[in-house]
């Protein structure tokens, strides 16, 4: 298998219910892993030649749900199911950041 | 808080007792886990200048644990808890990827 191309970390903690801080998962997050997934299908690319992971808390929980796309790493706050199609799409299949969806923001970018 | 230099991405999954398949939580990723972020304090590292998050599985079980190194998407197989200063002297430290290590050997690379 070659190296994957693109991975695309998407934020899934959870928090329990009733903890005061926001958290990704309650964000919408498990709906975004699997609308990511879908698209890359839809858009014909191999198992593995972009990987999507699901991963612990990043830190801005304020912000999330919270999605970063390596190697560039490139920061997306606040994403939702809606923004998958621009990120597969100008990110994953042409290389550009999403200039709309204000990549980076979370660090003063 | 400015960007992390690098994202250190640990795969801690685990399965259910008696699954065939092995797990790189199973293998040990969650002491790394720790070993990575106690070496980053004792090295001075300010919190935030390289993270160190865990995920889900990552993919190659059997060579696990895997660690992945980002933004170099550097993958490392078979990682022990002695391996881990290596990791943060010379890849974090000096920006060189651990030869010893057989760094992306995954991938056949």
């Amino acid at each position: 298998m070659p190296k994957p191309k693109y991975h695309i970390i998407i934020c899934t903690n959870t928090r329990p219910p009733g903890h005061p801080k926001p958290s990704c998962g309650a964000a919408g997050s498990p709906g975004l892993l699997m609308t990511f997934n879908m698209g890359l299908m839809e858009r014909g690319y191999q198992p593995g030649e972009v990987l999507v992971t699901g991963s612990a808390c990043l830190g801005p929980c304020e912000q999330g749900p919270t999605v970063v796309v390596y190697p560039d790493a490139t920061w997306y706050s606040q994403v939702k199911e809606a923004d998958v199609p621009a990120i597969l799409d100008e990110h994953i299949g042409k290389g550009k950041p999403v200039e709309k969806l204000k990549p980076n923001s979370v660090w003063g970018g």
